[in-house]
């Protein structure tokens, strides 16, 4: 690489707090030498992304931002739980697209044996469950319990560790789950905490998404969402 | 019931010729007294939709005619085989909303054992495979063949139709599928030459789903996309 | 359609009341000019099918009545949620046949993610298993609760709307259940009633069948369940 | 065991030879002081068992024999590769019964890791692969192809070797099997000329099944199909 | 067999009381003119196999056991419910080899629908939901769960079999097991006692791949684990 | 990170050409303010793995070297396909431990939909369903393809680029994979040729696994290998 890789790390919400929180949380993979590893906020988002209908409207505005950075980036996560317009943005012959979702459940899948999810919204799990299935990793899933608590609510630190730590709880000690996903791109400050509580790996989906992209950017991976054998 | 009911059954493409082809199709689902069933076309659609992201291109003004439609319908069929929308659809509060795709392969199943799936192009196999694991159903997936034409040239009936038969004999021939179905909504004039050819019974999506909505709405089945339990 | 299609639903249980209630819950799906539904008792059935042995004894009945009607049908609904004799009554080269277990679960795939079975007996729960596992949707299947009330003694409608609701209640909260299907044909009248108490969509299993069967007959599929080439 | 244990092997198809030559195959599976195996002809069955019509068709007189049989036997095996009846008797509340389908999938799973299946007939076919998936172990099946010969016509050896073992080739060759089972009980006779010729270990479903009944009689294991709970 | 053929069942602790134990669970499958039955103890393995290094680390010296044995015996058995070393014994060409946990699974596959397994220890789970999946049987598995005692603490009687009991009962009761494996090799005496209180069939897995054993010797069966086809 | 973090990739075999062939492979996942990644062989393994048995010996020298490794590493690969001692490893209480099989799977999963293996030999395939199974993806997998040349073999570039060519052709057209992966730690040489050759992402499993321990050691995962809840 004679020009520095950039990965480009979207928060298809339009919440700047949550971006900043997203930037905290990746210090530790920014390396001298290493990838740049940028956040950037998709002003036409929704404050918070809680259902479909809000997943599938940022498809349009985050495939065109994505297109527009053109080669000024290598590699790009889409920091969203529900893996908004990743198959649509695979489709633009860009660098690789990755979604947080995946990337975390593919990271927790290295990490111990079956998977608990913890979300924000009980309006999620049917969603995440189509996500595990369409993934083919259903047999490693413990459990997907939420916190109820809305996106913007997960600021509010002490109610929402106190409600991680009992649905953490539920997930090891009801569905012997043996690592945790948080399912929700805006959970990253709790991770230490949470580990320290439970016993448990915990992985946060963002971070886990920029691993695979410092990966794939040292490495050349070439993205692939087509046809086998040309039409 | 003491309005009649009616199905709204959009073609999320814009190429009216094909509306009026799934119109054309419908005849045998049409009773004197049974739900009324209309044919809209989405302008804001593309002529086709061949990728992710024309299928995600129209999840938005499909949104909204729906929502526009309001109690002018009773249930909605998403008229392509990508089925675009149809989780954010059914999170607006109206009458049941149906995927083409996801019944034509329900139906499939109780026509036969294993189902061997007719696409257009081959990078619309991928997509399928994704759609088939979302619905849980692969281990009844025989195989999934391109006959590599864009939408809008189905309609060169000798050319598709020799393709469709060829497609369909491998098929049923080597991958020992029992029931076939037309993987998209441009199909319809070909299933009942296609069965006299090939001795299976088939599948055309868009018949498929309003046989759905058929039920649906003779029996007031609610549509369920959110939590089980209230947030 | 020349001369009016016909449904001939099969109640294979001798108990002429449960038919009845099946013929009054299938209202909604007879339309003036649609197809001709008519529910029939076998009068070779036990009173009420409860095991796997009852199951297996009116299969031969079964089909000598379908061979029996002939052409005097279009399609055929076998009304008993262990689906007795669908796959060799599809072999007797009539019309379309349609198990009622078979049809309420695949519609329900369509109204909610994860299901759940609300069970008359808990030895009706293995069987119930053999079938998911056969129709190849597992991953759909959310729990199957017993209420522990035999066929005939579901016609005391305060105990069994009690148990339906407290096992629903269960399948909803405890095993994320977002669509729920009576498991025997004889709790149709009890539908409306358990989705008001309830709060989620409710498939009646005979209801469902007929859906597909009027599909069917509108649409003229075959039926096929023999070899892909022949032998 | 103070009198010495009995296994019966229902023939559940009518032709006497066929019984005979399951007969001469279970030699290798009696000891001296071991379990008596005796094989008996169903009268009641049809020459060959070759549609799921004809499976159904057996299960009320096998029942009828195993219930006449009574203390008379410990173990049962319907030596029929359809398993009719398996779980009907199951309920019977006799000695364990062992459908020969099933065990010659389970012990071919400790052979090899994925199964080739020899079919008799093509449709035999869709009818194995619903058993397959009854069983649950639908990973581990490579694939399943028909010699098509009838039951009857098994008895010419030279053309059903050479059938054999063409098939045999093609599960291995291009299915990637790495054990075979002989998907009917004509076949016995075949078994070590097949693995000579094709170097693969081969399962006999009827000496398989004999396997588990010895194992269960020796062993004294009770047969469970109810309720986990009573009613 | 003009020689009288030998199983040799090699238990991988070096507790010898554990060896004692399996050896006089296994008189029921000891037959005059049936194949002798063997029980050693490895001596290079730990007092108890209670983690995957345990496991592995019996390999070695389990696969030299074999080697040495050579045609001194005609089948083996690893008596460990870890399954330690059975793939790699297969490879050795000599007679088959037998797992005692994959035989436990198969053979309560025939006995039940949905199977609890009763583990020694918590940290024992994940590896044996490991073994399951690769077995490729997960939709058969109700649940494992843990007595926490570990092998040599087994022998306390009055303290192992009141946890096996709620263990069994939980299984039964809220994971809706019909049959049950006791997932450990050193748990043989409870068997008949577990199944009087609990009500369902119980296997031991050492009893089980016995049974497995002496059919192989009786039917001459190949062990194959290499190619399909040579390389 | 006070002080520099090392990941330690070891190959088990004893080639050290090998090994200079990894650390080559390496160079683009070494940043000037990164982990420091280094290869090192282990004296005890057999030259190349090419069996179970193979794979099974090298876990105890493995584990000795984790554990005399102490703190002096932070992550360690094993850089064997067959991903030998993994479990074990994890069970040390040190840094993670990533098999390349799992990692090289896991990344393919975001590059591509179906996942084709290039395999050195027949027998090894057997062994990798297992993994696959074991691991729980085996829906994503479209084949798995011997080139049928060991592993010291490997460095003969024309007629092994040839045979995988060859090999991932038929990936391609025959089984639809969009990705592949290059079952053995000693292709990486090719990767890039290949990827030119046929028009897919090629993922080399030691360089995959290295991208999830360079994330690892950034985030401070904690590898959880035991029970959910202690013993």
């Amino acid at each position: 690489m004679t020009k520095t890789a950039r990965i480009l790390v979207i928060n298809p919400n339009s919440t700047v707090e949550v971006t900043r929180e997203m930037d905290a949380a990746l210090a530790g993979l920014r390396f001298a030498g290493g990838p740049i590893v940028d956040c950037v906020t998709l002003a036409e988002g929704p404050p918070g992304i809680e259902s479909q209908a809000d997943s599938d409207s940022v498809i349009a505005p985050l495939c065109r931002l994505i297109e527009r950075t053109g080669d000024e980036a290598d590699a790009y996560v889409i920091s969203c739980f529900s893996d908004p317009g990743v198959h649509a943005a695979r489709e633009l012959g860009v660098g690789p697209v990755f979604g947080i979702a995946e990337c975390a459940i593919l990271t927790a899948m290295t990490l111990g044996d079956r998977i608990g999810v913890i979300s924000i919204l009980n309006r999620s799990i049917p969603r995440h469950a189509r996500q595990f299935r369409t993934l083919g990793v259903t047999s490693r899933i413990a459990g997907d319990i939420a916190i109820n608590l809305g996106v913007v609510e997960l600021g509010d630190e002490g109610v929402t560790l106190d409600r991680m730590t009992a649905v953490a709880s539920q997930l090891r000690d009801d569905c012997a789950a043996g690592v945790l996903v948080m399912g929700c791109a805006g959970m990253s400050r709790y991770r230490t905490r949470l580990e320290a509580a439970i016993g448990l790996p915990v992985v946060d989906p963002t971070q886990a998404a920029v691993g695979f992209a410092i990966a794939a950017v040292g490495l050349g991976y070439r993205q692939f969402t087509g046809a086998p054998v040309p039409d």
